[in-house]
């Protein structure tokens, strides 16, 4: 007997199964499993009775909150593809990923009716804007809000029998630091089976407690929903990161696992009131989105008292592959375990993860060379929407090629060391910016740097660094060069340093290497890229 | 993209995540998980050098050891169909099993010559029989035992892409109290799908150890295969069943889980030298196969430390379809608690289970209405092997029928009450043939009991007693007739009773009721049925 893999199974489990236990907090509302099932079925039905048909795109523009994580399965439950935007994006990427996706309807949080009426008449395709929350007021907005769409419609359930689970479920944009965003497609099965992989291989314990610090519209955020769901466990949601309302929150829902960016992991560690809060509640901390650090590991272990290791990956992979926690049979203990647990790790069940180099073959297991991480999941991605010939560049030979450079250690983890476009080839050997850039940052006088490869007549290209000094602190260019030097092999340390006022940055803090290339490039070498204030 | 479901990708992430990890012990060879891959892809290559093609049935007849256990991988890395044979079974049963499925290879344990001698000549299909260990003295036996055969294979792996999931992975044939064995046709994605929501509904611990007391060629023995594997686990290998041997094993592997019938658990329980071993490490045990009881669960519980809930399930269902842990929220204490736990249960993840009325509709949650369990899931089995017919009476309208009867309580814990068949039917009610049995074994003269409907002009049935009274005990018919009414409702009391020397029974030691049915009948109700001894 083969039963469709989708994730409306899991809601319709924990519904059957714990129906009165608590399902989600969003702010002062509760809502346990009957009722989350119920405005899920609901929203369904509202969808299909303002003409959503199979296949549609609905997208949403919101925060964390209860009503998102409905449309996780609502959206579903009605035949339609789920299209969660990031709402950090400026107007005109949003507008360009509605027009992509050919979305028809769109839920928006009322804060931001101001930026989609800036961009609205030119969403050919969105037939209906409903805002989430408040009264709508402007003509161009439904007269109906969630709350009232639900209130009025008839709950929906398909016959899970009907599901086709190669069909598309969820359609994400990457953040796209590279270029334009890509439609990120995701199957049913897709979604199913990394729900079950990420619940086996963290063996996420029944009854968990999850706070949603990631947004759901992010890769490491969208995972969670589903793997917390078919354990019975409590969604905890946040608006927005704010390190103290999530120690409150913490304390206050007996929280036990959450996912957090290194940036967040830091805000919690160094938050003053963390001594106000109880805690001891958690259990599980995963720290992915950029690389961790044993230091950071070490000091969630220690100050917010629970296990801390890495997850990894890719808005293309659904999104986790990987994950740092000890392999049975090992168990390091003091700097050795803290620096093991903030490696990027090794795959997951149901995944398989190679690093391999220009040929093909698996790099050596010897924590040195470099190759780029290619691999054959579950969760692996359908394709790129729309774009055939993108599809065909990352999905290559049965294998997702992700662009990201990594070593192996013995013990078969891996450790990225760059993304591959950012990776400095001189005299033969690959070269990570990333390591040089960490190493600049250890500098007292550092505040941000960058490093790109620059055309070298003998070397093939050679590694240059660009660096944001911290506000009053001084350093020359021989000096940083020297403390490379000093702390790394020759040859990976930079030729020479240009001190900037500021490096270029997308939507979510990061560097935008291919706007300081292009920088660098058209300027030519000679004239300083932006004047140091 | 799809990789396809199968449970050979359990052992390879366990190859490539855990080689040096302890795979196996088996008396006093111990495997790590590079090895027993390994071998299990040199016994691959070995199928394949002698002829065997995919979809062709291979058969083992072994206790428990890692031979066995290395089949679950190796004769599916070749393409094959595994086929376990009971060992408890009659030749003649043997011999049917291997002509009905048509297997063409057999590898059997040296303790079984005779038993296969006897029969080996009317297996027209099976070319080859291999020694699993000892020497090949017979002549019909190949040369080669299963080591030589793996010493001169060459390894051989499949590529994962190339598996269709929905292939035939197994094939089990059913004990059989109520007919000739069917063999019960398992997919690659049921028994990958099936581990996956048992790993995830027990959260089976990663570097779990799991000593195999149930036979692997079991329903409840060769589920526990796959998901130890995919956590990295150990497995322990025990040839047969024996209580001392079970705690030695427990203490000195640090074994902490296990799957037990009740009666093998009462053995452990009440063993005179359990005080004797530390059993320290022992977290889980789970009770299947019959009926556990609030004692039995208590018992396990305080003497051997540990958790202890049942496991629910069939040959047809892959085979886990519920276990009665606590839900998430519920918490009770005491009697509470060990009735809870020693019932039915509630289905796992990837399993819809519903107890259904003569019409389809769902019994009330009141703990007293019996209907029939039916389900919808993972594990499910694609057909009973060439036997349409039997099929469709089991697979219908989209739900497999188990022909089990079960009431449901207010927190959706199913109890069963009967065997459908067993169920008697007086007056409109339905009355529960187990549990006149058990309130008849709870008298202190009887040492076993059956109950039967029989025709009856007013209430179309109603039950009848078989006992059989413990060495030199006394109990009349008017007295155990009196007995049952004190104790429970009057319409389910046995309205006559018969005392016999002994029940019939099948190889695994359950009640052949159809036996006694056919002999009842067929003397008439004048004669006695067995003279009592």
């Amino acid at each position: 007997m083969n039963v469709p893999l989708t994730p409306v199974r899991f809601l319709r489990y924990a519904h059957e199964q714990f129906p009165d236990q608590p399902a989600v907090v969003c702010g002062e509302e509760r809502y346990n499993y009957a009722q989350f099932a119920g405005r899920a079925g609901r929203l369904a039905g509202a969808l299909r009775e303002c003409g959503v048909k199979a296949g549609d795109r609905v997208a949403f523009l919101s925060p964390n909150c209860h009503r998102l994580l409905e449309a996780y399965y609502g959206v579903l439950e009605a035949g339609a593809v789920l299209l969660p935007l990031n709402i950090r994006l400026a107007p005109h990427e949003v507008a360009y990923i509605l027009n992509d996706a050919g979305a028809t309807v769109l839920f928006l949080d009322q804060a931001f009716v101001p930026l989609v009426d800036s961009f609205r008449k030119n969403t050919a395709t969105v037939r209906s804007f409903f805002l989430l929350n408040g009264t709508p007021h402007a003509s161009w907005l439904s007269s109906e809000n969630y709350e009232d769409l639900l209130a009025s419609a008839q709950p929906y359930f398909a016959d899970v029998m009907q599901f086709d689970e190669n069909a598309l479920a969820e359609l994400f944009y990457t953040s796209g630091t590279s270029a334009t965003p890509k439609g990120v497609m995701l199957t049913h099965r897709n979604v199913y089976l990394h729900a079950m992989d990420v619940a086996v291989g963290f063996t996420v314990p029944s009854e968990d407690v999850h706070l949603h610090t990631i947004p759901l519209f992010h890769a490491n955020g969208w995972g969670a929903a589903h793997f917390i769901t078919v354990m019975g466990g409590k969604h905890v949601m946040i608006r927005s990161f704010d390190p103290v309302e999530v120690l409150r929150l913490i304390a206050r829902e007996r929280v036990q696992s959450c996912f957090v960016v290194p940036i967040m992991a830091q805000a919690l560690v160094h938050a003053p009131q963390r001594p106000e809060y109880d805690l001891s509640s958690l259990k599980w901390v995963v720290i992915g989105g950029s690389a961790s650090s044993p230091t950071l590991v070490r000091d969630v272990k220690e100050k917010l008292g629970c296990d801390c290791f890495s997850g990894y990956g890719l808005t293309e992979t659904a999104p986790v592959l990987a994950f740092s926690r000890e392999k049975p049979g090992t168990c390091t203990k003091g700097p050795e375990h803290y620096e093991r647990q903030a490696m990027t790790g090794y795959a997951i069940p149901g995944v398989e993860m190679r690093v391999v180099d220009a040929t093909g073959a698996d790099v050596p297991r010897d924590g040195r060379t470099i190759g780029e991480i290619i691999t054959r999941a579950d969760g692996v991605m359908e394709a790129y929407w729309q774009q055939a010939e993108l599809t065909a560049e990352v999905l290559r030979d049965g294998w997702l090629h992700t662009g990201d450079m990594a070593t192996v250690d013995a013990h078969g983890y891996a450790l990225i060391a760059d993304r591959k476009k950012d990776i400095i080839i001189s005299g033969g050997e690959n070269i990570s910016s990333l390591e040089i850039e960490k190493m600049l940052m250890a500098h007292p006088s550092v505040y941000d740097a960058a490093v790109l490869p620059i055309p070298d007549e003998k070397w093939g290209e050679v590694p240059k660094a660009f660096v944001v000094l911290k506000p009053g602190a001084q350093a020359t260019e021989p000096e940083l060069l020297e403390f490379c030097r000093a702390h790394m092999a020759h040859y990976k340390a930079p030729r020479s340093v240009e001190f900037v006022a500021a490096l270029p940055k997308n939507a979510t803090g990061k560097t935008l290497k291919r706007d300081l290339r292009k920088h660098w490039s058209e300027r030519g070498s000679q004239e300083p890229l932006i004047a140091q204030s």
